[in-house]
């Protein structure tokens, strides 16, 4: 295979001084009652007390703050589940620039009103019924917006690698870092990044079940597909993996693994429960193959992002009264 | 008034080196969302970060850490609502002591499960029918236990004064710290040190309006009690501030405050769904005062004692979708 090198450990850093000051250094959390079970030492890095609440910051203010002034004055779109949306939308405010967020209707209504108190313009769709990128595309391509995509984008990839960056330079060298996967964008560029310090890392990404796409891609080595996936991961109900990511997840990343519904639930209920930190379901990917042994690997350092912790409290407690 | 000193800054300091490298150096978080909305500076101290998930870990570890050894090998006993039972049979697991927790039979299960897990009997009673005091006292004296009450002890409150000591020492100087107050064990301790430090700084204790007796001992400078109560912060449910923890919250505490069982949830939501933190309901009291207006303090910095993350999640949820 060719080397593809849209995005590399420069990048990453440059993004690294950008986001300084702005974005959170978020803390590295550990947990005797997780080292005990897994047998090993694990290193969460928790985005779930990232601004906005995700790791997604990182990547929107990265791209916003490198466009021209030209396009900072028209102002940018973006298509989202909700996470990027409000990263888009904050890094708008910070930067003084328009922000127009096109997002599903069943997102959840806590993503709805923080997007929309960040100043952004969000316009709802039906995840059943429309294209979400081509929507995208011709709303940014009518109001002459820039368009940013929540992953397929070299900008918004070395801003998400920047977790991974920060999380080595805290606790070194990891024989394994596990990172959740979605369109791909926060593991090409956390793989990017560790593997540029440290080469004989293992990078392992870890997908829902229900929407396997990427872990389907990586073994057929073809793009593959998943259509409006269920999965209570709903960060990771992207149909794809973009055309910049795929190629960087076949060429950094080791082994992609899945993980039920139920092992998604039980996680949370966990990380709830005895590391006191609220985390949203896709946030919890990583840790679940962890700690359902989806993946073992006792006496190393193991090191799990956990991407978000954006969830409707509401909603989420009827899962643990259940 | 004459002077009370039971413990002094020296005593707290020695706690903190006892603790050093074996109690958590807990996270101190901000939120710009708090900051704008109550126009203050506030820290959060997140003990529900500590070890067994609340700031009396240090109480109990400074406790156990001094106890002779002949009582060492005899064991300790205590009675506890539940967090200062899970610390004390983890500091006897690490200490290599026996212990024997008495506590009630509606205090949640997760915390009674935890205390189990470190190796403590439990012994469970009524909360309706028993005097918990009682019962500790004739069981340690049959048994030859030595009895570590879970505020009005010397070495409990200065290690409970470690929070303070830990935060102010981080964050330097601050104009308010609002301290939840049950037994009065923490916030004297606290006070004492955060004064020692920096003697302008201003120290008021919240309470559930439920079970306000320290305020009301507070406000007519003599004992009062409450039975019973019926609010959610069970850890705020203790009778009365203790023979010790009274006169020093007279000596030290600027004022005392309530706050009512809906502040206590709202808070409680908020904490959760912005902070991303998990916080039970009497670690939320300090919080709530300043974030429901009961205290106001605009440009003023303010140090917030989070003191517990133990909940019953399935319990909890309902509230949350009440």
């Amino acid at each position: 295979m060719s080397q593809f090198h849209p995005v590399s450990i420069n990048d990453i850093q440059a993004a690294q001084q950008r986001l300084s000051g702005i974005a959170h250094h978020t803390p590295v959390l550990t947990s005797r009652i997780v080292n005990d079970r897994t047998q090993s030492q694990v290193f969460f890095k928790c985005e779930n007390f990232q601004r906005t609440g995700a790791f997604k910051f990182r990547g929107a203010y990265n791209a916003l703050a490198q466009l021209s002034p030209a396009q900072k004055q028209q102002g940018v779109l973006t298509f989202s589940s909700g996470n990027h949306g409000q990263a888009i939308a904050l890094a708008g405010q910070l930067l003084h620039i328009p922000t127009t967020i096109v997002m599903p209707d069943d997102a959840p209504g806590v993503k709805q009103t923080a997007t929309r108190s960040y100043g952004a313009e969000v316009i709802l769709y039906n995840r059943q019924q429309t294209n979400r990128e081509e929507l995208a595309h011709n709303l940014a391509s009518d109001r002459h917006l820039t368009l940013i995509p929540p992953y397929d984008h070299p900008h918004v990839i070395a801003g998400q690698g920047t977790t991974a960056l920060e999380l080595v330079q805290e606790v070194g060298e990891l024989d394994l870092l596990l990172v959740c996967c979605g369109g791909g964008g926060l593991i090409a560029g956390c793989a990017i990044a560790a593997k540029a310090l440290f080469p004989n890392l293992r990078v392992i990404g870890v997908e829902p079940t229900l929407a396997d796409d990427a872990t389907r891609s990586f073994y057929t080595k073809t793009l593959q597909t998943v259509t409006n996936s269920d999965t209570i991961a709903d960060g990771a109900r992207t149909p794809s993996l973009g055309q910049i990511t795929f190629p960087l997840v076949l060429q950094y990343v080791d082994d992609m693994v899945t993980v039920s519904e139920a092992a998604i639930i039980r996680t949370m209920f966990f990380l709830w429960e005895r590391l006191k930190i609220v985390v949203e379901p896709t946030g919890v990917l990583a840790a679940a193959a962890i700690l359902e042994n989806v993946v073992t690997a006792p006496g190393m350092k193991i090191g799990v992002i956990i991407s978000g912790g954006n969830v409707d409290l509401t909603q989420i407690a009827k899962l643990f009264t259940e």
